[in-house]
């Protein structure tokens, strides 16, 4: 498939895709991003995702000119060029292009790009071994509730975890607890309970992560937002989420084996009723 | 002047510069920079400038194609084509192009970009009543000795500086020392003495806080590398250094004046023997 994005206000061929190298997004990491899965032509929580890029523009002081239902559009269309059958859309939006000064003196026009690829899925190995990783001291900035492009920390702890040959490295506040991954949401079972930590300032507002309290909410489980560590007692799984993995367990980190050393029963349980969502949406 | 851009293997009018929309630099600030000061066709301290962009490229793993020799042909040949008189070259490198994924799986070329502007004077007003600035808490992240481009902690910093019109915002850690701005480090000078924080995870090693600390001891005045506050007995003056600042006096921080609220003697001092030393480099 030839690939199409759209790129200020045209659609072009990926490849030919472009934007000014006194774009902020690109010297200043002054921007902001969503990643939406697609299914059968059926986004995820596409309101969700809107809402939360337009949270972020304002979080940072950018002011969109596209209004809501042109965005909507526009992603709707950005999918039909790019028609996968599992597809993840990336909207970006910067500042724009200005001489390049921290301080923006000159009203600029924001750049918009969205692209369609297709969705990548956990290997069924994995899905039933559980994924692996490490542990690695939060070094990132302190507005991790924004979805920014500043994403270089979360770059270094993912090269970490690849040289460690595991798939994702978990953020530790100065206390050892678990806040969030480098690119999911992270949770335990503790006694039972589906235990993550708290929206604030060091940890993303995952809507995958939202949607997985939700699921597990509807099926019984007590959904517990505290802070939490791997040596709790009563703890018996760990999980992510992201748009990606949907929810996966995490049965190794640190060389440490979670539970029996591969995904337990919740973990594969919520991830079944989570596909069940997806699959009744589709209808 | 039309201005003239070196952007991966060629020379480009500015106005055409593009880099690829999934270039790393835009989609994850995963990339490094050098902002160099020409006076007259010579580099203010060229050779220090591209020994820490390799540091800084080594820093996060990525391998430049060119050679040490190539860089300064390059910077050398990217002021010919935009001769000012006072120029500020800008020089920044990212890991490349590759599908978006925080993981680098692939071999990738690296981004080169390299560009001159005008540099920009502080005005004589500034220069003589000093400049103005607020403190704010520490938001970025833990690696500022590394000079990415994951800068959007420093344009939040500026942009509420400028909200509060004064001309730099420096950040305070835990226990409110002053560490460095936005876009300067920042010195104290106390019972005579200039003090600065000391180099660590939360300062960049600044070439001009270099020049300017070297500067001041060839003058007979001790440097004490070491954490300060804006309250201390014996504060006199304050002031902050840059590439486009060389050193500027700040009179106000916080709306309190530092000293007699005009630069200080220090400060005009240590200035006037830096432009010293830039023209006699000149010569």
């Amino acid at each position: 498939m030839q690939l199409t994005a759209w790129v200020n206000g045209r659609f072009l061929p990926l490849d030919e895709s472009t934007i000014h190298i006194e774009d902020r997004g690109f010297q200043f990491a002054d921007g902001v991003y969503e990643v939406i899965a697609c299914f059968g032509g059926k986004f995820l929580e596409l309101d969700a995702h809107v809402d939360r890029l337009q949270r972020s523009c304002e979080g940072i002081g950018i002011r969109l000119l596209k209004s809501r239902p042109e965005l909507i559009e526009l992603i709707h269309e950005t999918y039909r060029r790019n028609p996968f059958d599992h597809a993840m859309i990336y909207v970006q939006a910067t500042r724009g292009v200005a001489p390049r000064s921290h301080l923006i003196t000159q009203a600029v026009e924001p750049t918009l790009v969205i692209t369609s690829r297709e969705l990548p899925f956990p290997s069924s190995e994995k899905l039933s071994a559980g994924a692996s990783a490490i542990t690695l001291p939060d070094i990132r900035w302190k507005r991790c509730d924004i979805k920014s492009i500043a994403l270089l920390a979360s770059v270094i702890g993912k090269q970490e975890a690849a040289r460690q040959n595991v798939d994702e490295a978990f953020w530790l506040d100065d206390e050892g607890h678990l806040l969030e991954g480098c690119a999911t949401n992270c949770f335990a079972v503790i006694n039972g309970d589906i235990v993550t930590h708290p929206l604030d300032h060091q940890v993303l507002g995952g809507i995958t992560r939202y949607l997985a309290l939700k699921v597990a909410r509807e099926h019984g489980i007590t959904v517990v937002e505290r802070p939490w560590k791997l040596d709790e007692p009563g703890l018996t799984e760990c999980l992510m989420s992201s748009t990606t993995n949907a929810v996966v367990a995490v049965s190794h980190i640190d060389k440490i084996t979670i539970g029996d050393g591969k995904a337990g029963p919740v973990s594969l349980k919520l991830r079944q009723w989570m596909l069940d969502e997806f699959e009744a949406m589709k209808q």
